[in-house]
């Protein structure tokens, strides 16, 4: 059997433990704390802690992305390891990867899964069931390799798999992942938050959910992805506006054609996503 | 027993009706169309179609605000009969309560529950259990037919109740859910929407779900509340400006702020809405 390690014991490489070990495969972890570790052990999650990278036929990357790009640069893994990283952010990771010369074999994942939790007390094997993935290509990308990714995506339980380009997929997420998280962090700093309890309803716990994003974690992201999140701030505060715009004027008949419009959309993409 | 109506059948007055009697009420429908009367008698929400309104000892307003208003200044109820309506904007509909001599005794409602569907075919018995209802207070309000309220509000499985004015009501419900439908019904306006299918996860799910919106239900609401919506409005744009232009300031350290001051804001609220 394949020598399979995770790096980064976080909700997602926890979880890609877990899956993965339950689904009958032999994972050593690689953590930075001594208690994910622990926890990762205890819990069952892996076998037992990796000691050389060095070792494993396969490598799961799930750190954040300077980390990642680190690893894919200087990381010492075996002669033909297949390497993949989970970042939410591809071309500057695929960037770090096809620069220079390297003897790993490299596949770009993102799992559209997670929680607004982390850690690896969030993970579960069950993390991933019915999740969206995508792989990202590039020129250099192997069919052989994205195949036996794959196979290691279906023994976690992904649901539906979708391929592109870095720069598809950077463009894509900065609508359905990125910008979610800044308009959640932004919606909470209304004065009106305070002592909001109990005037709420499932919209609000939806758009605010999310709110709680840590910085740490998603300002290299957004920095990574800089140009794409621009211009999504930029329609959208755009698009906010026409709204204010038509209130202010008192023009109800333009309120109800921006809404209109709205739900026009929404209905297309209603069947693809619910 | 007191005799029961509710005026609307749609989504929240199909519920009122199908809590209430489960609950052992008996409550007679008032409905505009044939259908939804016929759909309530058949799924056994109503013992009966309402036909005179001055029958009732008790009333529920479950229609739009303009039809809502219409009843409130000219509806020929019962002498002292109990009054609730359920509009999602109390200002205007309690000055169309107050501004004349009436026969009846009002108390404002607005259960904190829905669906992103519609209708009486998207009523259920169990669509208010354990969500929050917001009862308003005017001056003229009377303790006991609070009280009274409240008992109803218990039979259908309402769980935290707040008590309010018109007017703070209205300013809260201009966060909590006016402005989530605009944001949401903003956030599918990007380009990136197209093909997005696949590259979603929960947090996309969340802010696109209410995203379509009935513009024929939601103009007249915004029009009431007009000047809340557009403060609403103009700081969540406002707060939104500043990450984008940390972004493009290429300010890290900023942005990291900004979402930082969102996160500590997210975390006072989490023990009251989660």
């Amino acid at each position: 059997m394949k020598k399979t390690a995770v790096i980064g014991l976080g909700i997602i490489g926890g979880s890609i433990c877990a899956a993965l070990t339950k689904a009958g495969y032999e994972v050593d972890g690689f953590g930075r704390s001594r208690n994910s570790v622990e926890y990762a052990l205890k819990a069952g999650y892996i076998r037992a802690e990796g000691k050389n990278i060095a070792d494993y036929d396969t490598v799961f990357i799930a750190v954040p992305p300077r980390a990642t790009i680190e690893y894919l640069k200087n990381g010492k893994f075996k002669d033909g390891a297949l390497v993949a990283d989970i970042c939410g952010v591809k071309e500057e990771v695929e960037k770090a990867v096809y620069e220079q010369p390297r003897n790993y074999r490299y596949v770009g994942l993102h799992p559209m899964a997670g929680k607004e939790t982390s850690g690896i007390v969030s993970a579960s094997p069950e993390l991933f069931k019915g999740a969206n993935l995508i792989i990202t290509h590039a020129k250099q990308t192997q069919a052989e390799d994205v195949a036996e990714i794959k196979t290691y995506a279906a023994a976690m339980g992904f649901g539906r798999i979708v391929e592109c380009t870095a720069s598809e997929h950077d463009k894509k997420i900065a609508l359905t992942s990125q910008l979610a998280h800044i308009v959640s962090n932004a919606y909470v700093k209304s004065p009106q938050v305070v002592g909001c309890e109990g005037f709420t309803g499932g919209s609000f716990q939806d758009m605010t959910r999310i709110a709680g994003v840590d910085e740490q974690v998603w300002t290299p992201l957004y920095a990574y992805n800089r140009a794409n999140i621009i211009e999504e701030l930029d329609g959208l505060i755009s698009h906010l506006s026409e709204y204010r715009d038509a209130l202010r004027a008192e023009n109800d008949e333009k309120l109800s054609e921006t809404l209109k419009e709205g739900r026009l959309i929404r209905e297309t993409i209603k069947r693809g996503n619910d």
